[in-house]
């Protein structure tokens, strides 16, 4: 059911792989709902993926950027303000990638040239997409930028490494930012914070299939779906929300809040049974 | 502009007492996006107010109900739901009261008398709404319930005095009913913590003006008005939220993500200018 | 080992009940500090405990008050001051019971009479003393007050029911009595939100056990014993902290940090164990 | 006053420059409670400030170390251990500089090089220090770890910059590092959030006089002073905060917790009057 919500606004997607990441949900949603967009992701993750399907289905295309790389972002925002007919309304920024965990190297054994890849793809690109836009006065008034992150960024979980340390930035970025575009342009910054989702990028954290069993039965509402991540980023980019801004919003069945529930913690329990009972 | 967001779903609105009222405006765009509802006020409101106006504008009607006396909200739920034939959908909370700070004792001369009754109108009345809507399973599945709250619940303001611990009384059971709700009927509960507002309840604070003074230049997008609060709430309503719930959300045009803006900085040095420069 | 930490400081201690109180072990610690101090708790709990002991041990005395009684907190204070012949210097706040928790009603099937006790024993009784406090001049500047509290504030817990909303009701207290008594005598108000620790309280909540066992498993330090918590106490009484105030501080063993440990996950693995392996 | 709360203890203490430095102030009350030390500075900061006259008076020597770089701390940790005899039990990482701030770029124009020093001198260096001990074994168990931080992690203000983005790392690092040093060898990590301070590094920022008095007027007791924190720091350092890890502990007079005070308003609204009045 869509709503046109987004009938008139124009946009930008960066991180779609394939059907199920996140940023293909918001895609699709967005074209239902009227938003026309250029769909980027960097070049290595377009080789592996099929998002040229998704850009057919949405009758657009891709631009091929590094987001670390200021150069390639000036090329995506110039070349996107050209497709598009004009400036750009909402961004929606799903980028995070750590050699640490893809090598498998623990939080105590860092490798510290690849901490400061993490932080550069996973953070500081959410700054230089902002920037480059500010730069070319590339955002309307009243545009809305989003970014995806994660309760790691508040709460340690095991495996999640030094992607904890990347989200905090990234949601650090969006206050800062959002204070100086909010002032100057009344553009508004602000991140969701998004349940575990079986995602390419986020099953490549360890025991990742436990902790999805255990936040879905903390969650009173279970765990939220890439497809209902999208709906709310919808929200978000819509008029319907235009003086929300430097918030990180929990998007997660109710987890952030829950200190315990009885299906977890009975589901715990069982860990105690003795087989000979 | 309508989106038809509410289409089919049924509410029951509380706290509409003047065209001021957050409540109103909520009312106001419940009915253009759709939604179908009651109005309910304390007795003593209505006859302060002139919600009848609204309700012929919104092809509706009102029932009389003290927030803080089950039997009400029982005869509430049950003829709203014959009225509206079905169950409902949304609930708005905009419900509080002190006073303490009407008779404007401060926060260590408080009457215990007085603070049990902020209590009990501004933070129960949000239980008993919960609970009796549980006994009387009177919300549908995915049904979303909002209250209204404010800052002062986590930050101390001058004036704001015993509402400060209502709210976030508040806001502990929208947490605490919502786990339940959710996890047993797949309703949420949140919060929206707003900006100060010009309404006839917010305008009993002491200091007032001032403060919206200087809520507007530190907030980069200004203070949010009950319009858009309005908006925000229809948002927490329609389907694209579905999975947020227990959360606390601040429409506050970033207020409360703020330290300190340029532009409140520079009001506050002008204070120190001597008028004989 | 004392450090004198407390020397020449006079206090009041709420809540020792026998010795596995916390504020049993906070009386002994600031016994061992240096600290004078009187021992006060409701008569019905005096009746309960053998808390004579320990004023024997710490060479002082009991003092009856119902906290959630003006005229024995007035009483209390005065007996207090004479007693040690001089104002107060730090107080601790360990007082809290639902009668919903005890009678097996569910948060969705409150009691409503129930519910406002939960709130004046276990919220307002530290409204009630520190504004008794403020009207007797009866701390000292640079005095320190504490409550315990605990993460169900922030986080609902299975079980734990209204006294999650009447702690937070009682961080609240803090930071707003926290303001008024910093700003006009330099005296401090804060929360020790505490780990479950298993007191004559804290074992009536539903599950006890298994939350025990969760939390030291999630805890990097493990949970935060009642005799740690007294230790922590003296630091916040004490002038090493005379600038820390409306502060809700975790001592948790890290438990409010973490969104989950490698020993709490492969415990609740071993829960999908299959007997038959 | 000393209570030798750190008795038996030895540490290493970072960024002490002059006698404006919290880290000064840390090292002098580490002197008198008993703890033994090793001082460390940046080579180029050894240069400007005079901590050899701090050496001397607390009986010990200096070890130039940059933090950014592992060989330096590696040696740092080898020759303390050498020098105190054994292993460490307390840190303070009091580290921080932005040249972005110093060369007055602002947020929405920085120097991406720069930005990368900001967290590799303010942040990365504090997971370098704390993998260093790891690697090494350099820490006893129940050691403990503090690095100073500010408010601005959590809310934007004008003027602090990038350094607002280090610091929420930094926290960050605190609580991922502090889940694996407490699980594996009961290492506690935790951060101080203090009030802005005239010191060497403070006052760089843009607006700093303005910014004190503002939150002089905010804060009931006040901004906390370099001396008082330090005081702060030897509770955290002491055997009276076992459990306590993972934490972000503001010492700032009760600023976070403010909204809006009757001084600081009263001061605000000064600004609104006419000279001719």
């Amino acid at each position: 059911m869509a709503y046109n919500l987004l009938k008139g606004k124009k946009g930008i997607i960066f991180g779609a792989l394939n059907e199920n990441s996140i940023a293909w949900k918001v895609a699709e949603k967005a074209y239902e709902e009227g938003g026309r967009f250029i769909l980027s992701n960097a070049p290595v993750a377009l080789r592996m993926g099929n998002i040229q399907e998704l850009a057919n289905a949405c009758e657009t295309e891709v631009i091929a950027a590094d987001a670390t790389n200021v150069n390639d972002l000036e090329n995506l925002f110039k070349h996107s303000m050209e497709k598009l007919d004009g400036k750009i309304d909402f961004i929606l920024h799903s980028i995070g990638m750590s050699h640490n965990v893809r090598k498998g190297l623990p939080y105590d054994k860092l490798d510290y040239h690849n901490y400061m890849k993490t932080i550069d793809i996973s953070s500081m690109s959410f700054h230089k997409v902002l920037q480059t836009a500010r730069d070319l006065d590339a955002i309307n008034e009243w545009g809305s930028v989003v970014a995806l992150t994660y309760v790691a960024a508040q709460r340690t979980l095991y495996g999640y490494n030094d992607m904890a340390d990347a989200k905090a930035m990234l949601e650090s970025i969006a206050r800062s930012f959002g204070y100086i575009y909010g002032r100057d342009k009344k553009i508004r910054v602000n991140t969701i914070s998004q349940s575990p989702t079986p995602t390419t990028a986020g099953s490549g954290v360890r025991g990742f299939d436990s902790l999805l069993d255990f936040t879905e039965r903390m969650s009173p509402l279970g765990n939220a779906t890439a497809s209902e991540c999208a709906d709310y980023c919808i929200s978000l980019f819509s008029d319907l929300t235009k003086k929300v801004t430097m918030q990180n919003l929990f998007h997660d069945g109710g987890f952030s809040s829950m200190g315990m529930s009885y299906r977890a913690i009975t589901q715990y329990n069982k860990s105690f049974e003795d087989c000979n009972d």
